[in-house]
């Protein structure tokens, strides 16, 4: 059977620490690599830090699709998935609990700087699609491959595994345990 | 069936940076919760640390006995397992892939200051018992009672999984990925 290699990112930040945490996992159980660094808060070097973790890593070649928590980091550092996929050449897949309501972010990004910046990555980001528990974009792979990745990866509901661990470490790392949900 | 709940912790360090990672799992796969915390390389904080990390944690009341990846964190900074049993009222296992060699070690604290303070510790842990893969030190509980929660734990060989994944997160803390075995 083909042991399918996941990698998730999430983050958790306090003040002006924001760390970023990629969890690889073989399927929806067994936790096989940890990546951590540093991202700024509200900055704009998420995408390039994702590559870079991911791009140096001894999972580079392993990894079968990138999740993400959401698509922003640390505040208000958007993730240009169209760029990861570029670089990677690994199908990135943006999963949300909720349906994001676009209006609301783009007027939370007008508290920010490079607000055009910012949004330009969000709308490149493409449609957002119900993918049962969790809502999703993607890209380097269709809405049927995005679903079975999806299954692939989780454990219980539709949040992929590799993302609630990372989760729980980045929680961790800035709070001193793991608090709130994936 | 009994839910066991297991926490592990490992450490890495690098210069003066050590970070000792605890991580809770619920039997020998899923992991729950993870606590991070600092310690002073070469320093005596390790027992207060470890003590606090549990102490404050939503899992203090849920764990079943506590694994520990040696008895010598960030360098020669040595757990008193007999504190860290008194204190948290919970199991102590020290688990070790090779029979320590004290003699070596003994030698090796000479490097750094408070020499009787250190072989104390190390003493006061007690004899090292053979226990298939792994060789271990216990307090709180008999040579079965710790056997059976090796069992409990581990997923591969007689490496707790809790010890595993804390091994990893303490390593990515430090050195931005994983490597090295728990």
């Amino acid at each position: 059977m083909k042991r399918y290699r996941f990698v998730g990112f999430d983050d958790s930040f306090r003040n002006d620490r924001a760390s970023i945490v990629g969890a690889v996992t073989e399927g929806s159980s067994y936790l096989e690599g940890v990546l951590v660094d540093s991202i700024a808060v509200d900055g704009f070097d998420v995408t390039d830090r994702i590559i870079s973790m991911l791009g140096r890593s001894k999972f580079r070649e392993l990894v079968h699709c990138i999740f993400l928590s959401g698509i922003t980091f640390g505040g208000f550092n958007v993730a240009d998935i169209e760029v990861i996929h570029e670089q990677l050449n690994i199908p990135v897949v943006v999963v949300m609990r909720r349906r994001p309501n676009f209006d609301d972010i783009y007027s939370a990004l007008k508290n920010v700087d490079g607000f055009e910046t910012r949004k330009n990555m969000i709308e490149k980001a493409g449609p957002v699609f119900d993918a049962g528990d969790v809502f999703i974009q993607f890209k380097g792979c269709g809405l049927e491959e995005a679903r079975e990745y999806l299954r692939l990866a989780s454990l219980k509901g539709n949040i992929p595994e590799c993302l609630r661990i990372a989760h729980m470490i980045a929680s961790a790392i800035i709070h001193g345990e793991n608090r709130g949900r994936a």
